[in-house]
């Protein structure tokens, strides 16, 4: 059992972001077995309100190579999410195909810092700097681009490194593509469930982040990540499960 | 606890499938909370050999339409697989997208019917039609397409009618996607997570499958998956980390 504490700060409109909370549940799994993560899945059960709480982490098995372990997080008596991941270096080599590249972007100067589109309780938007590709952020002034895709640089605000678990965060850090189509409303899209495979470690420097969608049908939308470090390496690759936000009546 | 059995006649050179370990801890699941599965994410902890089992299902939280549930699957003593996922109803209806559509596949005549690549154990192979499209096939005779990709078509060898339960089976039906590069050597390439988006009830009928890896590296390799029903409709949506093959010295 680890005692943490959900830090004020890291909230859009009052609840953690989801990949902080991923990341913070993330820290205590890889303590456990003293390894990273390199598949982790989360499912999103509750709020996660600034303060503390506890991880209790469940080291299922221990391999020559990858452990896996389940983890959830509790505060104030309520389960907030829980955790089933694998945790494993990555042995580099071997066969490779990369069937894609990073996002094409013009320069963080040229690109419009996202924040979340509250009035209240934009923590999260002042901890980090994710430069959305202009064309994708006309949604806020009513332009969606018509295409559930969002591309953009991601930085931590203190520049401090990236490393695997902080990728966990920077697969949760972009608005929700369905934002880009068009009559849909703007508002909450909860997740169900993410799913991050982290892919190798980043080098330092700014990430370059896709986030797309192909398929909203019947209230549920996905939203699959690719993020990419310096090097033109994929260093993320995500998955999530989320809710179309309801229409106001 | 569930008390189950691992049936023989379901594995791959005397392991039992993937899919068909997911959808037995699956059934357990969905019972516990009378409702079928909407994601669910499973890693891979040992070999699962015919006979009884036990599944141990935790009921984490009963949302008004959605229930979150872990459980572990347990044979003789070692944990085959451990389990997380969401389950509930899907409310037709609402905005949809679909940017993506089912393969084109001659009839199933024209098709190669897929048998696991072993000289034994391939009651799998005899439980299932996959019948795959013909030129993915020729990897078996040494000509693989050099694109990391099967398409084919999907029915049961009694053609019972597949459900939200038989979806997640379906999605770890066919070869691995990279069996179809060069210089790959064809052997095991174990799971390590797999996470099943059920996106609805299939239509009666067989399915077509789509199943496409885009970046092989480090040793590990993703397989997406893409269940398509006879109506058109994408009814499962699937990712899975896996390892590449050990090259045979």
């Amino acid at each position: 059992m680890y005692d943490a504490e959900i830090h004020a700060g890291w909230d859009i409109g009052g609840n953690a972001n989801g990949g902080y909370l991923i990341a913070l549940g993330a820290r205590a799994m890889a303590d456990a077995v003293g390894r990273p993560p390199v598949s982790l899945t989360t499912h999103f059960l509750a709020p996660g309100k600034s303060g503390p709480c506890e991880i209790d982490v469940d080291v299922v098995r221990v391999g020559g190579r990858m452990a896996t372990v389940a983890a959830r997080l509790t505060a104030n008596g309520a389960e907030v999410v829980r955790l089933l991941g694998t945790f494993g270096e990555h042995v580099p080599g071997g066969p490779a195909v990369t069937l894609g590249a990073p996002p094409e972007l013009p320069p963080t100067g040229e690109c419009v810092r996202s924040k979340p589109p509250f009035e209240v309780g934009t923590g999260f938007g002042d901890r980090i700097r994710a430069h959305v590709r202009p064309g994708d952020a006309g949604f806020k002034d009513g332009f969606p681009t018509g295409t559930p895709e969002f591309a953009g640089w991601f930085e931590f605000d203190d520049r401090q490194p990236i490393d695997a678990i902080g990728l966990l965060l920077v697969a949760d850090a972009f608005p929700p593509v369905i934002f880009n189509l068009h009559g849909m409303p703007v508002g909450s899209a909860p997740t169900l469930e993410m799913t991050v495979h982290v892919r190798a470690e980043p080098a330092p420097g700014p990430l370059r982040c896709r986030f797309g969608g192909r398929f909203v049908q019947d209230g549920f939308f996905e939203e699959d990540g690719e993020i990419w470090d310096v090097t033109d390496r994929l260093v993320a690759h995500s998955r999530q499960l989320a809710l179309v936000p309801r229409r106001v009546p």
